[in-house]
């Protein structure tokens, strides 16, 4: 695709408009909002309304004038982005504290049932937060196989499936209806992470009947660095677990200070500590930006940037290890070169920004709300300039970084 | 005490000067920095830099310009201020989530040591992540006791006596030397809440070997409504525990993306999820302020606050549930009121922001970083004329808000 015939889709691009309601920086092309999604325009003043006004000037009050009630109304927005009610989804947390939330929860659901099933190479944090849950039930083990032996690992033994929906490096996407259908034919519950999924491709929980679900705000849903997570448990579940972490904001009646535990009704008893608000802020005016999109538009802008990618990477004899059907992958393209971490560098030096996961995975995020055609043609450009030149082979671009 | 002796008094303070560094609204005297403390003033630009700068114009590059280190960072400077070491803290979670992680590392290690020793009327969190903790440790149980009853508690049964050191409601100090001391005498480790201390008395964790503590940001630190809490590990212990919260940022080797959890060396290991940035910059901003004052100038204002408020509630017939003595309590004064709720949203009206705790406690924080002498003597008068005029006895001020 030449550069014209790129700024020609653009220009007739239904999510065309979006692009300016993000604060991009300049000599930049950003193919990492997968990782971290940019700075919404309108979030600035939503920050420094929180700060200014509701903490600055309302002190606690601001407590009483919507504080207290953000977990469960942003919970409610992006229960409307991942296919489930009001009442099922709430933010707080960490992915990896919800993560142990849950999976604790999922374990003394059925004593019976010992046994959490997951995937090697599943985002770490899954796994290393299964291995510290599983060590708070007496009884439970965790059992991580490779993907096309989860299937057969599912048995009357398993409590939990703990699944990625969208894998971190290859992008590849489980059938959620097909695995929930599974998970629970098996008698098993199952809990889905939506990081890589939510506000990149479409989710239905409930019509999946999924159980419960995880992800975080800082990626698809630009909520800011280490924005708050939520978690999502269905209504029909909801009275019949309790949180192992306890804590005072999922008590049924915080505020009456009582010695003695008693869970909140609802989505509510998963709340620990006390809400960050600031954090809230951005999160939800992350939220509210990605509401105002139309998720078929996404679906299908994700999937043109990704075959524009994928032809390029053909072109240019890249491996590319994501699945080319749109409906088996979400919304980033990851290529295996042997010198990938030297390549993210070198790209990062000429403005384009992707990410480099260990060993050898060069990936791209291609985020329709403000990547255009001609953002992946000039992208594209600069790699095939920087492997003809073998630009990334000069020195300064082996030297790693704490993050990568 | 006129308001001229008082204005006399402020004006030879030498903490005045950092009154001009909070964002104190106009026409409220803000008795309740002990529940959220104020806006620094250097805290919104701080927050503007993270948003603008940081995250929408370095975005992901930000980790590795200072991101990925702003919780031990921040955590050596909070060790300042609590008699810690470089090392010992970081800033991480909520502090019941941060209650949650060290209750059940505690109780694995020595597990022939199985009980949990805490106070009846403990701050609430305290306790219910007390409970849900030793639901993850076979065996384990706690055992909430009164004040009074606390040391014969303890004994070879005990694996940690968990402890909030300035009580919220009464300000009633633990002495933390002998407490310290009662717990190892007995084996056991001891955990300290610090969250009504830190900025408000002297901590020093490490003078009477402290083994671990915990607290929030968002009180007397001045780090912003559900501000980043830290945790404190004493460094003789930090390679004999682990967290049950393994998450990837607690790992020793995040970002080689490994299935199998390994702690981080040191502090670090008590990391879950990524970090919240935002809020970490806001935290960040009030501790810098707060370790530009005397510790020991904070106290004695402290004690002369406290010395005027206690007079001004003896002269109204108050009965001050504060300990007198200034080496026993904390930063703060409460009297039982049987009106209580009502006296507070009476005061609240008038400009006076204090807080009720449930069923009867009316409390007052005394901050020397923003509060004076003028101030105290201002919310007697206007407490005084609520109570002589029986105005808080209007039906208005019975109405309930969610949180009190």
């Amino acid at each position: 695709m030449t550069l014209e015939e790129a700024r020609a889709i653009d220009a007739a691009d239904p999510l065309r408009p979006f692009r300016d309601r993000f604060a991009l920086p300049e000599g930049v092309i950003y193919l990492d909002g997968n990782s971290l999604g940019p700075l919404p325009r309108a979030t600035g003043p939503a920050i420094t309304d929180m700060v200014d006004r509701q903490w600055g000037e309302r002190l606690i009050r601001s407590w009483n004038e919507g504080w207290i009630d953000a977990p469960q109304r942003i919970g409610d927005k992006i229960a409307r982005l991942i296919g489930a009610t009001t009442g099922e989804v709430i933010v707080t947390d960490s992915t990896s504290v919800n993560l142990f939330k849950l999976i604790v929860a999922a374990l003394r659901f059925d004593p019976t049932r010992t046994v959490i099933v997951s995937e090697t190479g599943n985002f770490p944090t899954d796994l290393h937060i299964a291995e510290g849950a599983v060590a708070c039930v007496p009884g439970a083990t965790l059992n991580v196989v490779p993907r096309d032996r989860i299937g057969q690992a599912i048995n009357e033994q398993t409590a939990l499936v703990l699944l990625t929906h969208v894998h971190y490096k290859t992008a590849a996407r489980f059938d959620m209806v097909e695995w929930t259908a599974r998970a629970h034919t098996a008698g098993a519950l199952i809990l889905w992470d939506l990081s890589h999924s939510a506000g990149a491709v479409p989710v239905e929980l409930n019509r999946c009947s999924a159980d419960f679900a995880v992800g975080c705000g800082y990626k698809h849903l630009n909520g800011g660095p280490g924005a708050p997570a939520y978690l999502f448990v269905a209504s029909r579940l909801q009275e019949r677990l309790a949180s192992p972490l306890s804590g005072w904001m999922g008590h049924a009646a915080p505020f009456d200070f009582a010695d003695g535990y008693a869970p909140a009704p609802g989505v509510k008893r998963w709340l620990a500590g006390t809400p960050p608000m600031l954090a809230m802020a951005a999160l939800e005016s992350g939220i509210d930006l990605m509401l105002a999109a139309d998720p078929s538009a996404i679906a299908v802008k994700s999937a043109s940037l990704f075959n524009l990618m994928a032809s390029i990477g053909d072109d240019l004899g890249l491996e590319c290890v994501s699945p080319r059907d749109p409906a088996r992958r979400g919304s980033h393209i990851s290529f295996r070169h042997p010198q990938a971490y030297a390549l993210c560098q070198a790209l990062i030096a000429r403005g384009v920004i992707g990410d480099f996961r260990d060993p050898d995975i060069l990936r791209f995020g291609l985020t329709p709300l403000y990547i255009g055609h001609e953002d992946v043609v000039l992208a594209g450009q600069i790699l095939a300039a920087i492997l003809t030149e073998q630009h990334h082979l000069a020195p300064e671009f082996s030297k790693r970084y704490a993050v990568t």
